[in-house]
């Protein structure tokens, strides 16, 4: 059974459109289950009604003509219970509704199962039989275990059909898809879809210019591979038994026949496709009807032709975008999007972000907030190649995004991006005056940077100082451990420039999602795992190198904080403090005269909030890392998009870790800062004032805004919210009475969302 | 350059000795830098002295011959520091020293770096050049970044040579290996290795009975495969094209070719190998030869190659092990050990476990300690298949394992596991006694299960009820969601036959590492994902089913509890509600007259914690779930050995969360248990007494252990224990003051570890 339901799982998953994944739906259903009827009814959004969509069993005519209401009939009982209905004469039942047209008048025995999506209802999967007589219940399980897996499925069709019906819909039918913000702001522009290299799920749908060009393009790139396999076969002459050569043989015969070479032909010349897409599709055709076969050796050889199709499709890719490829106002759209395809597009070209996995904690999510990008994240139903060339609003404060928006709605996100840019200027202007709120407390505003290049836009922006310094950057971009030299260098370089401002460095934080290529991690939990201090503990000889080339480049100098991430127990604080003074000592041995720098713990783990005053007592300074924090204290990886909603920094449970944090670092008579996202959260930001966080460390962009915030409040004031806060139990209710106060202060413009 | 060293981590990898391991790193690592001299120095953890054991470029004749203490020369400089150390005239340096029979006195430029694992230092890697100057920049962070990837390998090499080594060494010269308690207890036995059906990697060595029988039945599987090859491309003559069927061309001539068909009956004949042994190591060669290839398409050929040996070995395996099969005292001994591995053992013949991955919470240290069998767990270094047939202890009180232990330390564990039994049969005789503390507190002490099969032995062993009943077996055992029916079966059975006893069941719990292979949910942090409440809130069709069928089944009775998992905020609480409520609504709609159960809430996420009185209010009674709570609270994957060591349920933030939790039940006015691991742990529950928690829930195997403990002590002390506690911070220090109490008290015999 549970071979049946895969299969069906994956040939649904397969389905180009809607109409086809409910068609096979009905259809292998019926057959699996040998019974008389099975049919999908959707609940189509536009009417709110349960509409018959596919049926094997029922008269055709009927389709798309049966419509019921929520609660009517016994469909619409089904969905509004969310529940199975098992009847065995179904005429039988009160709600039992008769519609001629379906000819259905000769079936009894009816079993309707919801179909429901992360708890949206989005039709129901009905079977029926002649006889009378009750489903069996092996029936009744199948039919809610497929429903539970094709929901996902159905939703990305529904999807996909939406927008791929706009081609040929009126220009004002636009179409809305709600995500996760990822940076506010709005976005207006055009839809360039980014893809990797030579990922053939990643090209996009694009007219060829010229038809000839695309099939001569595509014969090249075939015949460039057939090369690259002689060359490999002939290489391996005298290194391969005969047996093995055959294999290229046949990759090359592969190349070059019908279901391959001419299909993509014919796909460029009457498919009207340019040559990727053509070649997209040929190699999706192909692939599925292997992986439809009973045989797993023979499923494999999907395998082999994806390889093959990806071999050409590099050599179709092989010139690349320029800057100028890009429109004026570009909208980049992908499915995964990375830090370098953002690198790609010229930064004043860029318009916005819409990435459709992710959340607002993702990487690139974190970059556009850092480079002032509106971005939406985390949509996981949008079919992202079919939003080339479209044009797109992005609406960072909601979340949504609007493609092919009308006149109407065009102009009025128009007017608010200009009330947008108004209010920027007017923080900017204001941002080098000291944070210092009504009541007159002053609260050092640092900037949390990973690199060079922020140091002078920081100062410009007004930064106390460097409150987290992120050391992985020198890690990431090479193929090896940098060396202590190479280290110092750098930072030498971050601490004179800021002197004499602070300037906080963490210690490398690799592991969880940041991994070095040359020192892999396989882990099935890496939130959980080897990152942070666990790796650097481990490895002494990383650890002093890291710690010795701090310290050296903070000779002469007095600025320098180190921090550690990811402590848990008091125990690896002490393991660390013994390797920094054994790096300074040596130091010392080499006649080196360096101060001993100020020394901090990053409070993200939950442990560390219950053991801070102990933490607090052995280092100068705490500072709450609040990403990793919410994510620990609620279980949940933000980067997740299926339990993202859970992620909120307002949580109850997270203001009282932090008001404990506060609390414990202040009886050890230490300062404690807040480093992660939270801090450049406008509603946040009272919160924080209210904890007593003795500073704040937020992105070069939300330097400005969190000023302008502490400007507008006095100390007094947020610790009234504060306690009112902590006094509700719901994360939503909290946001609500911190929006009004910002609203009543006059800050609306810094809380406003989008239209909805 | 990340090239080299991924193709020298490989290469190093598959070694399949120590010294070839080193061989090819110092002949790479000479070629890759091209120097003069490269050298490995490892710590003999004998002798303790740094001894030099491989070189590409020094006098053969010196290797295993120079020898240094820690601190002595400059590889011992080097291995107590940990650090590099890069000189560009060695014989200048004042710890130089020189050893004649290396002929090293022509080399002046000299770096060293550490080789560490897991905070272990194992040795040092030295390269050396003839000319004068300081290596450059990048050769020390090529070599660091190298010694770093080659730690764990090394570490592995070394263990796989000690007990290769014991084959020829005499009897008494045992190995000893440390891992991870996963069962208390003392077992001695025979070694067997599990493997799984078809998996090469897993199958053991094992002497032929007969060779001519392996060299037919070898014959015969290839045959067999051969056959199959043949009837696939038959069947596809029509529905395939020509080039596609030249691959099973391919593939028949490769399974009958001289260097896999050849190679493996020699190696049965000449190698004295069984035939699985034998064409697992000919299928490694084979594909050992093609993962070094340049070519990334040759490279995948080594997957084909695996495929067909798998067949073959699926052949080979057939006939399976019967009962008779396992040794009278067999230690089971695996890489990753599962349930249904376990189930092949006879109870009675089953001695003791060890697996080489996993943690103490691993599922398969859980079904050990339930079933009262010593278990070790997660010795990654442990070279399994070579444990078949060796005599070994298992020590589940050190988390340590004996292999080929001399007599007298066979007779003192003998002794030891006398003892152990004596004790235990005395707690047996206790176990139908109130659990109640000297000062008059009665504590109900529940049993945790997930079987119907437990309940039984749950009541004779004195349990006074069930305080977590898993409902996840009944749907991991089946290919589809059970149906409602079959769902009510099994919770009627549990709740009448424990009745008037309290049962509570905990709603469907999958996700983290339980899934259902009928509902895949694949994730990146699997444990901070889709799982628990998040789930059932997502398919209310399902949850409601679920609802359902504990209300039906408790119609007539008054014992149901049902309690909700990973619950992180009140609102998820409240949706859980209100489902409750719905489908009692429907099941008064249907006449069924149903009492509205307990309902409560698992106190796992650390948000929960700090919404303990908020939650508490909602509910009848909050249970703390400590297995999921310590990794959240700590940040740790229990089921990951790289950190498992931090993974501590006596960890001071740990304590004062239980506490607040507690605290928080009581302020509601509700009761609160607990009902993880930590509840089973004699030290912990004297804590637990402290803190007031109203009830425990445990293993079956735990019941009378922990009801002993409650009545050896009264609340008072048990509170005087936790205060101190509370004043402690760190782990470590809190055991020491437990375990005390716990000797002082007569109850030594609970906490006395095997020998160290």
């Amino acid at each position: 059974m549970l071979d049946v339901l895969q299969r069906i799982v994956l040939e649904v998953n397969s389905a180009e459109n809607l109409n086809q994944a409910l068609e096979i739906i009905v259809r292998r259903v019926k057959l699996a289950l040998d019974i008389d009827v099975c049919s999908v009814y959707l609940l189509l959004s536009e009417e709110n009604r349960l509409v018959l969509l596919a049926s094997d069993g029922l008269n055709p005519d009927s389709i798309g003509r049966v419509k019921l209401n929520l609660g009517e009939g016994l469909v619409g009982v089904v969905a509004r219970r969310s529940e199975p209905l098992n009847l065995d004469n179904a005429p039988d039942h009160p709600a039992y509704k008769y519609f001629p047209e379906t000819g259905e008048e000769c079936y009894h025995a009816f079993l309707g199962v919801p179909i429901i999506n992360a708890r949206r209802m989005l039709g129901v999967l009905v079977v029926q039989q002649r006889e009378e007589r009750r489903f069996r219940n092996e029936h009744v399980a199948f039919l809610v275990t497929l429903a539970a897996q094709l929901a996902g499925a159905i939703s990305h069709a529904e999807m996909i059909g939406e927008i791929g019906a706009m081609q040929t819909q009126a220009r004002n039918a636009h179409v809305q898809v709600k995500g996760i913000p990822g940076s506010s702001g709005i976005g207006i522009g055009v839809g360039v879809v980014a893809y990797s290299l030579a990922d053939l799920d990643a090209v996009p749908d694009r007219l060829p210019s010229c038809i000839e060009t695309e099939v001569t393009q595509f014969t090249q790139a075939v015949e460039a591979v057939q090369n690259e396999m002689e060359i490999i076969k002939q290489r391996m002459q005298d290194s391969l038994p005969a047996e093995e050569r055959l294999l290229f043989d046949a990759y090359i015969m592969m190349l070059g026949s019908e279901s391959l070479f001419d299909r993509t032909v014919q796909g460029i010349r009457e498919g009207n496709k340019w040559a990727q897409a053509a070649l997209r599709d040929t190699i999706r055709e192909n692939t599925r009807s292997f992986e439809e076969m009973d045989d797993p050796y023979l499923r494999e050889r999907a395998s082999d032709l994806r390889d093959l199709g990806r071999r050409i499709l590099s050599h179709l890719q092989a010139p690349q975008r320029t800057p100028e490829d890009f429109p004026e106002r570009t909208i980049l759209v992908g499915e995964d999007l990375t830090a370098t395809q953002l690198a790609e597009v010229p930064v004043h070209r860029l318009a916005g972000l819409v990435s459709s996995r992710g959340t607002s904690s993702s990487h690139v999510a974190i970059l556009a907030r850092a480079m002032g990008v509106p971005a939406v994240m985390g949509m996981s139903d949008l079919p992202v190649t079919r939003l080339e060339g479209r044009q797109m609003i992005v609406d960072g404060y909601s979340g949504r995004i609007h493609i092919q928006p009308g006149r109407e709605l065009l102009e009025e996100f128009r007017r608010l991006a200009r009330e947008e840019r108004q209010l920027s200027e007017e923080l900017r202007a204001h941002s080098l005056e000291p944070a210092m709120t009504s009541d007159g407390f002053r609260i050092p505003v640092y900037a949390n940077s990973g690199l060079l290049a922020d140091m002078a836009p920081s100062l410009q922006s007004g930064a106390d100082g460097i409150g987290l310094y992120r050391t992985e950057v020198p890690f990431m971009i090479r193929d090896r451990f940098p060396s202590e030299d190479e280290q110092t260098e750098i930072y030498r370089e971050i601490l004179t420039s800021l002197d004499p401002r602070p300037v906080t460095l963490r210690t490398l934080d690799v592991g969880g999602d940041k991994s070095l290529p040359y020192f892999p991690v396989k882990e099935d939990n890496p939130f959980l795992g080897w990152r942070g201090i666990r790796i650097t503990l481990d490895h002494p000889e990383i650890f002093l190198t890291q710690l010795r080339a701090m310290l050296r480049a903070s000779q002469g100098l007095s600025n320098l904080h180190i921090m550690f991430p990811m402590v848990s127990s008091v125990s690896e604080l002490k393991g660390a403090l013994e390797l920094l003074a054994r790096a300074r000592d040596e130091l010392l041995d080499e006649q080196l005269a360096i101060l001993m720098p100020k020394t901090g713990v990053m409070v993200e783990v939950p442990s560390a909030v219950y053991q801070a005053e102990a933490l607090a007592r052995r280092v100068d300074f705490l500072s709450v890392g609040t990403n990793d924090l919410v994510q620990y204290l609620l279980a949940v990886d933000r980067n997740n998009s299926r339990v993202a909603g859970i992620y909120d920094c307002l949580h109850p449970a997270v203001l009282q870790a932090m008001v404990q944090a506060a609390c414990g670092a202040h009886r050890a008579g230490k300062t404690i800062g807040v480093c992660g996202e939270m801090a450049a959260d406008p509603a946040a930001v009272l919160l924080l004032l209210g904890m007593e966080m003795d500073s704040l460390s937020v992105s070069v962009s939300a330097l400005a805004r969190v000023k302008w915030v502490i400007r507008h409040f006095s100390r007094e004031r947020t610790q009234e919210l504060l306690e009112q806060s902590l006094c509700l139990d719901e994360p939503a209710a909290i946001r609500a009475l911190l929006n009004n106060a910002l609203v009543k202060a006059g800050l609306g413009g810094l809380v406003r969302a989008g239209i909805h």
